[in-house]
């Protein structure tokens, strides 16, 4: 794929070996930080009987979502490239360094995996409902979109910098922590007041699992700008056209 | 060891130097991760009278797991693999990289470091029981059953994505980060329900100097179930048959 | 760059793609830095009604700036020299490792960096004033400014000895981890005293956007002070003189 | 250097351009942790009135210091081994890995380190008297020797493991990190009974600037107890004779 821009791909790749496996190893990433992440929430609802929005509470949340977003990016980052979220996906489209055929393998596999994480923990917790994301009372539905936008343009711009630059050196040893701890810092953030999805597979398993749609559109909407506008900054800005493709892209059909 | 499956070991094993490093390697891995981990709940029992169930100590009990288990993993990882935890001895024994026999021998090492470092704990803290597991009450056993299961799944699956899969790269420099933080992660998820083991050494030290066997069975059938579920795909289905087994296995045995 | 000591640089600089190229990076460093950083105060001040001077809320403060720092640093270390920092590049230039006019660019671009991340922070959380720092009450004016003299002089020799220092080795693959972690524990120590801000731009934007302007100066001097301080004993002093230089500098310019 | 054991060193050494640096190194990576590492308690001290033993409280002393060693041993790694720590070198001292003279030298470099911290601590907080170490009520002297002695064991077994062992290959790049957690992880179990120090240089410098003794002579034995067991179980037992020692030992005198 040595040109730049949009790919359509070729349908052999919904049955080649290496899709499946890199869509399976997108599948259990997903399962593995969504139940993790969303886990955190429930445990705080399980030891306080509501979910809590204290200093303490967020940090448990924030540093959850970091460790198990870290450890999922890392087990995948070289089968599928760890994508672990369907605007991520979507950015590495928009760049050009996946194909659509496979990008809609990975969204199914992400949003499966985040479905089967909330079953689990709907089952594992006796029962309680995931809770998922809404906006904070006091927080209007625009600035939500905007802070959603935002966050999520700094976690493509980061996966941009650490896993797909020619220049990223062997910076791209710390490529998971990177991407998992900017989205621990940005929960510490944003958390009070739109709960910092920057993913819609970890708001869509919960909320449907959990059946609580309010404000759904905002974490489909807000990350999937973000995402797309990193990907076209860093891909035809900060990428330097004369220097030739790094050979270790984003998803293995670049090989 | 060029084919998968099931190995027995020779009986050379139990004294050759390499096994009898590996075996203290791994006792003083556990020792240090129990004696750090089952500290860090004795901490809150010091400071609170009783262990707390707050956001704050959660954290820091989540914090002092994903540390030192990052450490315990690190030290041990080139000379015995590392595992510090028989259900991930029990994974790599399912999915064909290690003996049985020198199974036998971290198990042996891993119980011992961990009855150890439950023992200077007592010493240490002027007689203090150690807390090790339990189920929480309004959670079902069964739930607990599974919910260690779907934790050690993703545990054993992390393990072996950072230090087994040959398409592993570069990222076997953070391995043992990942492997500690899986844990660290889970147990912010899981801690409120079940205390969120993964690892029946780390429980079962506790147990027995603290003699306190409620629920006990879980925090062995569990783990067990779900490291070797995860060793049985990982192996057969996500590492491709026809790329060459890499040299850098999870037990030295494999050179 | 053969020799040591203060350059001012060609004037082709401004518009040559590298250093706009740099330039850009450090804008988009700093916007993600300030706006994860300053937002995790005003996350606290949404939660509360004020900002807090609890421990949970300093450690959710202080593991905000770790976490995001690490992540800017590393996104623009191989491009800009990931400084994020205008007390960082005046270190740098006094070491002799940028030149005067890249400095400029560089300071401009951290500035417009921060000032953005202001904006969308104050537009995002529905008009909330962002707070910066101050001098908490009771600590002295001068004792402030020595408190960052001494906490920047620790940021700027730990990013001279991880990303300059010919001796190195391995070590620089974790230097992002180094340089956002020291501000970490810094937060940690001299947050309750005087925020523990080490870097202009970070104090800055805040300060134009919510419009406080109390003790604003020592900000600037203190930060300033330290990692001129710093600069010069490291290069000076720690780095031997007949070891020559390593050709993976601060800046690009050095290649 | 090539056979183990005991050496007195070149008295040249102490004028040697190498061991100055090396000591100037000690003596900033020292300063740079104890500055942030008792700043934390000071901090808390400032928040609350008095050291306070919340839950919240020890995650944000264990964090700064996790964080803080984990820089300072970086930042000397390469140049003086990020030793920071008398029971560190006394360790690599009776393992054969650094000379009789230079320790000496590192020892006073490490002792002003901390002490000048300690200073401007005082300095910059407008007086306030350092902390330091002491036993907790309801904890015997001897039971705090032996907890000293286990953690301070597992921090140089941690050493010797990730930057001397042969075996340790591409680990040695995250050896600092897991250096500085382990320590954090052992604050995390033994800050509420004895303070868990595991540096005498740590605990002297506080020591001296705010005049507390109290169990002080524990904070000494203890360490170099732990360190020397370790440094001779891991030289003599666990590093196998007929594997040649490699070249990046713990001091550069051994190159």
């Amino acid at each position: 794929m040595p040109a730049r821009g949009f790919t359509f791909g070729r349908t052999e790749e919904f049955t080649h070996p290496d899709s499946v496996r890199a869509s399976i190893t997108e599948f259990f990433s997903t399962l593995i930080f969504v139940f993790a992440g969303e886990g955190s929430v429930l445990a705080l609802g399980k030891m306080y009987g509501s979910t809590t929005t204290a200093a303490s509470g967020l940090v448990a949340v924030a540093v959850a979502h970091a460790l198990a977003l870290f450890v999922a990016v890392a087990i995948g980052l070289n089968v599928s490239g760890g994508h672990v979220n369907p605007a991520i996906t979507f950015g590495a489209l928009v760049g050009g360094r996946i194909s659509l055929l496979r990008s809609v393998l990975y969204w199914v596999s992400q949003l499966l995996g985040a479905i089967v994480a909330s079953l689990l923990l709907r089952l594992t917790t006796d029962g309680m409902r995931p809770v998922g994301f809404t906006v904070a009372s006091g927080v209007g539905e625009w600035h939500a979109l905007v802070l959603e936008i935002v966050m999520t343009f700094g976690l493509m711009y980061t996966v941009y910098a650490t896993t797909i630059d020619p220049k990223r050196g062997n910076l791209g040893t710390i490529a998971p922590l990177a991407i998992g701890f900017i989205v621990g810092a940005n929960i510490l953030a944003g958390g009070p007041f739109d709960g910092a999805s920057m993913n819609p597979a970890r708001a869509f398993g919960p909320a449907l699992v959990g059946w609580r749609w309010n404000h759904h559109w905002i974490y489909w909407v807000g990350p999937f700008v973000g995402a797309g506008l990193a990907g076209l900054i860093y891909e035809f800005v900060l990428i330097p056209a004369e220097i030739p493709r790094t050979h270790q892209p984003l998803a293995p059909e670049d090989y």
